[in-house]
């Protein structure tokens, strides 16, 4: 069970990044905290407490007001002394078990999702988007803190500013206070407590201190952001591989929708080209095809997903697959007999979208979830729109229709060996 | 909240039926009784009491172990005398409320829906699929029953032979017993008690005595058994109408899935007849148009839908149509510009299941039921079918031409405008 109060600690100064509240700084699109609250309360979180500072107060209300958010607001009125006091100063707005985060830090979903479960401090042995050398190190001993600190030469992981405590952690920071009158750092409260360490590794979070972490995080938001279940080869080893550095360069200057929109009219102009240049046209439509991972992975990364977008997407999908077959038969084709395989081509290439998504609206269940099979099958969009470009570099008609009565093999094949799995799979399990 | 025992009277010997239990009369290929608890269950009712006579009790017995029911069985040693001490008999089994239902009613799943949420006797003032002489008539006055019996004068409603009771009415039968030698008829016993009455009018029910009530209680289970929501204009005014009595036909002789394969291999065999007679492959594609709403009718009737086998039906109608579009284009056109016309006709005719089954992927939701306009639009499957037999029945180039232009423009104006419908219900309402 994890707990129901989050205190967040947001008074410290952000000195490096001209100081603003870190809390309040837009990453892809979302303010650090949006982000934070956003996934807290999925995750069972329903009362907050923010820590912060007198100048910084004000700012921190009208972000909640704005986004319709509820949290208790506590004023440290002494910022500039460490952050161990500012915890000190949550025990009025908590009792029994809480979650303990920092401002300055991003964490992605399934960072969140494991974390709330934990016990103690949240550590990883394997931190993929932090400056090692500036974060908080952690050594442990029979589950428990035996050293933190930023300078420690033996480690074994690293502070991931995420804590499950309970409020006897409140007996410590009052020792503290009187020890230290007031000015005492929250890793000093962890090391005096010795609490529990709980390991969540290699998931994405980082910190935020300076520009560069800025940029850091922004990336790590992107690359995280690619859902992928219906990834072909193609999307895998190529297409995601630009789409994502693509991303990362508009996450903070376009909407999703702008990006479906871009894509879609970028499709229909490829598929008006193969009146005039097949290669190009091919060319473009290759474009397209890794654009089409865009609009998706700045939706995720700035939090704005819908599933309106996601449909509207795949509608749009089909028609620019659609236009650029019926176009290129138009352009190229001559004989009767190949205008049927283009329309058996045409047909396939829809009904293998058909096929899964009509899985889904019988089922209520992600067809590439639930049989992993179909992951590995050939002649999902990706794969299809590659295999054209290819085949429109050398634009003789013997290779259009080759590039046609392929598509239509492949791609009806396909939808017959996914009703034969599906159909495998619904018969063989009685809880679908 | 409906009760969580259920009674059944099967102790009487349907001597016009050939003196075998009525209860296990096949209609439609399930038993009545069959139906009767599975419809029950659905609605809540776990317990069941079968009250029957020595001679039927181990075929009810072997029913029950086929289909993994659990029933107490109780055995009425005077099945000659009136039912009122079958019911008297339950006693032993039943605790606070309980439905009282009789073995030869066949009920719908819409009628049982509302049934089980009255009290007391449910009557129907509108009944559709009973021989009201034959029938029990009931007055009511004040809410109560005043009189009751097949020979009544005047009466308000027909006894449907659904009860919601309790277990005080025990105190009536156990005076009968007393004053009639345990030979009295159910009647007799709700008569007495005066108790409730509940109206649920006009929905579908019946019961069998005879061999035309079988027959009757067939078609009303066919009838009743059009899905519907998705149906277009030529559906509900033309194919529904043909298709009901050929399931009433097939239905006690064939399975669904039987005639998905049937109709599916009709559908190929009009696409390959455009090759040879248009006109006759335009009429067999709506003949199998018109078949293809059996398969579902005979599996609700049968109560053997699967989302299985309505994935699969769906699937081929989408290659039969494109199937067709693909043969008559081959076979009817020569210019490249009628032959993206056909494409972008084929592309239309597949997305516009396309754009409401994926909302169905994306929401979980029947656009149909959401979005009630879109039952109003045209270019479902039946209407392009039809329209399709009527431009083949005369094949000139130029009927055949606007054949595709025109299935090219209401498919795809009908997918944009399925898209505007569903952006705007998305909209407007946050609970999609």
């Amino acid at each position: 069970m994890a707990p129901k109060t989050a205190v967040i600690l947001a008074a410290g100064l952000g000195t490096r990044l001209g100081g603003k509240p870190k809390g309040l700084l837009r990453i892809a699109g979302r303010e650090i905290l949006y982000r934070t609250i956003v996934l807290l309360k999925r995750n069972g979180v329903e009362e907050f407490v923010i820590v912060t500072n007198g100048r910084y107060a004000p700012l921190y209300r009208e972000f909640l007001e704005k986004h319709g958010f509820e949290a208790e607001l506590i004023i440290n009125p002494e910022p500039e002394k460490g952050n161990g006091h500012s915890l000190h100063l949550a025990k009025v707005g908590v009792s029994g078990s809480f979650i303990l985060v920092m401002s300055d830090h991003v964490y992605s979903e399934a960072f969140v999702e494991r974390a709330v479960k934990g016990n103690g401090l949240i550590a990883d042995r394997n931190p993929g988007w932090v400056d090692v050398k500036e974060a908080t190190k952690v050594r442990v001993r029979e589950g428990h803190v035996e050293g933190i600190g930023k300078g420690l030469k033996e480690w074994d992981a690293v502070d991931t500013g995420f804590f499950v405590l309970d409020d006897g952690i409140f007996s410590v920071t009052s020792a503290l206070e009187e020890e230290k009158g007031g000015d005492y750092s929250l890793s000093e409260v962890v090391g005096r407590a010795g609490i529990e360490v709980t390991f969540v590794d290699g998931l994405a979070w980082t910190d935020v201190d300076t520009p560069e972490d800025v940029k850091r995080a922004r990336k790590m938001l992107v690359k995280t952001a690619v859902k992928g279940t219906g990834d072909g080869f193609i999307s895998r080893h190529l297409n995601r591989k630009v789409s994502t550095e693509i991303s990362a360069l508009l996450v903070e200057r376009t909407s999703p929708n702008a990006m479906t929109a871009f894509t879609f009219l970028l499709g229909l102009l490829s598929a008006i080209l193969t009146l005039a240049n097949l290669p190009l046209s091919g060319v473009l439509y290759q474009m397209s095809s890794i654009l089409d991972g865009v609009d998706g992975e700045i939706a995720r990364a700035q939090m704005r997903t819908s599933r309106l977008g996601g449909y509207v997407d795949s509608l749009l999908d089909r028609y620019v697959d659609g236009s650029f077959l019926a176009f290129l038969a138009y352009s190229t084709l001559r004989e009767p007999l190949w205008y049927a395989v283009a329309l058996l081509a045409l047909l396939g290439s829809v009904m293998v979208s058909y096929s899964t998504e009509r899985f889904k609206g019988a089922f209520c269940r992600d067809a590439y979830s639930e049989i992993s099979a179909l992951r590995k099958l050939p002649g999902k969009r990706d794969e299809r729109v590659f295999l054209t470009m290819l085949f429109l570099l050398y634009p003789a008609q013997a290779s259009i229709k080759a590039l046609f009565l392929l598509l239509a093999l492949i791609t009806n094949a396909r939808v017959a060996l996914t009703t034969y799995l599906i159909s495998r799979k619904v018969s063989q399990s009685k809880t679908i």
